[in-house]
């Protein structure tokens, strides 16, 4: 008894309160940008096949995937053996929203051909837990897929802007790279193809330990001081603007066709955004990397200047889902870091004061009979108005103060003599003010007065 | 490629379109209805500690939960012997939602005395996949903890009762039961205490396998035909009303002291309700077991003519907080089957027309850019509307025909000449009316045409 650990296993959390008031805020502003932008939502289970997870997101995040044991039969025939990790499960939880869209996308023949989903769904990741750093967290991914073009990438950017703007923030960027030109520009430095995918993973890191760190990390991994100097020369840009950027790439690839239609799709997705508000937030920025293995044109990361990190991503993935269906539909996809953004709306103060609860707690004196109470509750709730009822008829001070502790916007006291003419006394726990008032005049005077 | 299988795992769903609007407009109502009770959301984590989840459901439950795989040197080590599942998993997915609640009032010493939650989350079974049976699935569960008082029954009821009248439901009834009455039943009909449980998990089978069911089940695990016979006879009531059954019970248990405490808190939650919706609803029926171990009071279930099995239920659990938290704290909850409601619901014809997706689809002519039509785009989402823009400017019946396919109300065409002079013609799909108008009164017609 009692020594159980009552603490959420490491990396999880409870939500309650104003905590959870705050989460469901975002996420209906979330909600309501994406379906102004004609995004629909779709939901995946927390379990997928692990054949559908495993090799997609790189080895690294292969490792993080939580896989669910085999259990009766299956299990004992695995233990019979020498059983390996890959003999114990064949299901394991999702890791992140965007290859369940995928193998979605592969089995519902009947979607639109530009198919607009949105999702909000937890993912699940063995990652160490730290400050921020969860092993379930929520994901609020929006994707087109079914189209190369690049009023997709001006849509899912826009999306994203308009949740932004929303929830209040003013001072934010989305970095923009192109998977295929930082792939040029690994080339260009004279590194292998061998090791262009480890020189990624490297580069993803800049924002995270800095050039330092990723020069040592490219040595780690190989790669020679002279491609590593290169290779920050390219990526470390001193132009002015987007424009001049553009400029600068086409100067340095001017010879190499592959690079020049990456540059050229940047410079359309700014020419595509420039009446929306996006579009004054685009940033040419050649050393961003994202992490993930599936990208395969432009990229994308939100950054705001007091957050290390970013508040979400994307980027255009057009393989993934030919992986599952076996012909080619390319997609674009973004996702805001939803643990981020609220905590980042609650430094700011950018969330409204919300409090959880009833309206009203309803005391009584022992001559009122709980069913009366209970009458009196519903009177109140039928016309919106939310209401808790104190379970006893205990001494009133102590119904009072409780609902004093629950934060109510007022205490309802019900007396038989009232209650005979109708009536209710209510008073607001604020200032103290009591009146009694007929029944059918107190939920609006509550509501007034909340 | 193309060889994974893209259906979701067994007994998972993938959920979009009108199914998962009619799941949201469902959520919504117990979200709104629940909360005008004064019940507050909470979320726990999908993951628990083995060591919180297991013992509580009873043997059955135990051999349904689904337990995550070590990782790494954990999972080496436990491999180098000869592992058992024990040794292979100490976290798993939450099997319900009441125990992960026990778990969060143990671990929050802050909360309100009466502490009413409510939490609308994924729960994982193990079992066997079958129509209407899923291995993930949606409950939605409220509870009072921290009085002994039947108020709380009456409110969990009260609460239950509003959320299906307003889905639409009319004709549905609580049976309620004690669960501490149906113990004294068993005893009363002569079985030793040792075949107490199997009796009670034979007994919650009625609904599913009919009394000759029972008779079978109860003889399978060895309870004598004198005994079943008697404990079928008294668990099958023919009594006209509440008031006659509970005069019979009395009768029966005339000397039983707890028995009779048992039928006078069923007899208060009649007057404690007599007053409200639910309390025209109550029907006792002390044929109701529910199969979970930590009932320690009065039992409710959910049913409708028309349903076999039942829509919901939840009952007291005295003792199941205090195996957290050391002290005791008692509780009573109600669980929606939100699944089945959901289906009712469906059947019932409860449900509105929902149709997710862009009420515009904008549509433009090659002579307009792309960034054009995002504005014009945005100019609809800024009024409220949901906008969605063709990403190619192809030929305009193809792109009207797409307008038609995604079921959008309107489409917008976009040409050149009415741009310049600020206009946009709109066409309603319906009818195929159409009509040239200045951008700043389209959302506005829009919104009144849809």
């Amino acid at each position: 008894m009692g020594n159980i650990s009552t603490n959420p296993p490491s990396g999880m959390r409870d939500f309650s309160g104003k905590e959870l008031a705050a989460r469901r805020y975002i996420e209906k502003i979330i909600r309501e940008v994406y379906e102004l932008y004609g995004f629909i939502e779709i939901e995946t289970p927390a379990i997928e096949n692990l054949s559908t997870l495993l090799g997609k997101y790189g080895e690294e995040g292969d490792q993080l995937i939580f896989r669910i044991l085999h259990r009766r039969e299956k299990l004992s025939r695995a233990l019979e053996g020498k059983p390996s990790e890959a003999d114990l499960a064949d299901i394991g939880l999702r890791y992140d929203l965007t290859v369940p869209l995928a193998r979605f996308v592969a089995n519902n023949k009947d979607l639109p051909k530009f198919f607009r989903r949105y999702q909000i769904q937890s993912v699940w990741r063995a990652d160490r837990p730290g400050k921020g750093r969860f092993r379930e967290f929520c994901q609020c991914d929006i994707d087109i897929t079914g189209t190369e073009s690049l009023t997709a990438e001006a849509e899912v950017c826009g999306a994203v802007s308009g949740v932004l703007k929303r929830v209040g923030l003013e001072d934010f960027y989305f970095h923009v790279n192109h998977r295929q030109l930082l792939k040029r520009m690994i080339a260009y430095s004279g590194i292998s193809d061998s090791l262009e995918e480890t020189a990624l993973v490297a580069l993803d890191k800049l924002d995270k330990i800095g050039t330092d760190g990723v020069v040592k990390e490219l040595r780690e991994r190989n790669i020679s001081d002279e491609s590593t100097k290169k290779l920050i020369e390219l990526t470390s840009s001193v132009a002015e603007d987007n424009h001049a950027e553009l400029e600068r790439l086409r100067k340095i690839f001017a010879a190499d066709e592959i690079a020049l239609k990456c540059i050229s799709e940047l410079a359309d997705i700014l020419a595509f955004t420039s009446t929306s508000e996006s579009g004054k937030r685009l940033k040419i920025d050649c050393s961003l990397a994202r992490g993930l293995g599936y990208y395969t044109g432009p990229i994308f990361e939100i950054r705001v200047h007091d957050l290390k990190g970013s508040l979400g991503g994307g980027g255009r993935y057009d393989n993934l889902i030919g992986m599952f269906k076996g012909s080619r539909i390319p997609a674009v996809g973004f996702s805001i870091g939803f643990e981020r953004l609220i905590l980042l709306a609650e430094e700011r103060k950018l969330l409204p004061d919300l409090m959880p609860g009833a309206d009203i707690l309803l005391c009584r004196f022992p001559d009122v009979e709980i069913s009366k109470a209970l009458e009196v509750a519903d009177h109140f709730r039928n016309n919106g108005i939310k209401a808790e009822v104190y379970p006893d008829a205990t001494k009133l001070g102590k119904q009072l103060s409780y609902a004093t502790e629950i934060k109510a916007s007022y205490a309802g006291i019900i007396g038989a003599d009232e209650l005979k003419d109708n009536k209710i006394t209510i008073k607001r726990l604020s200032d103290g003010e009591q009146l009694t008032l007929p029944l059918c005049d107190a939920p609006g005077k509550v509501k007034a007065g909340k």
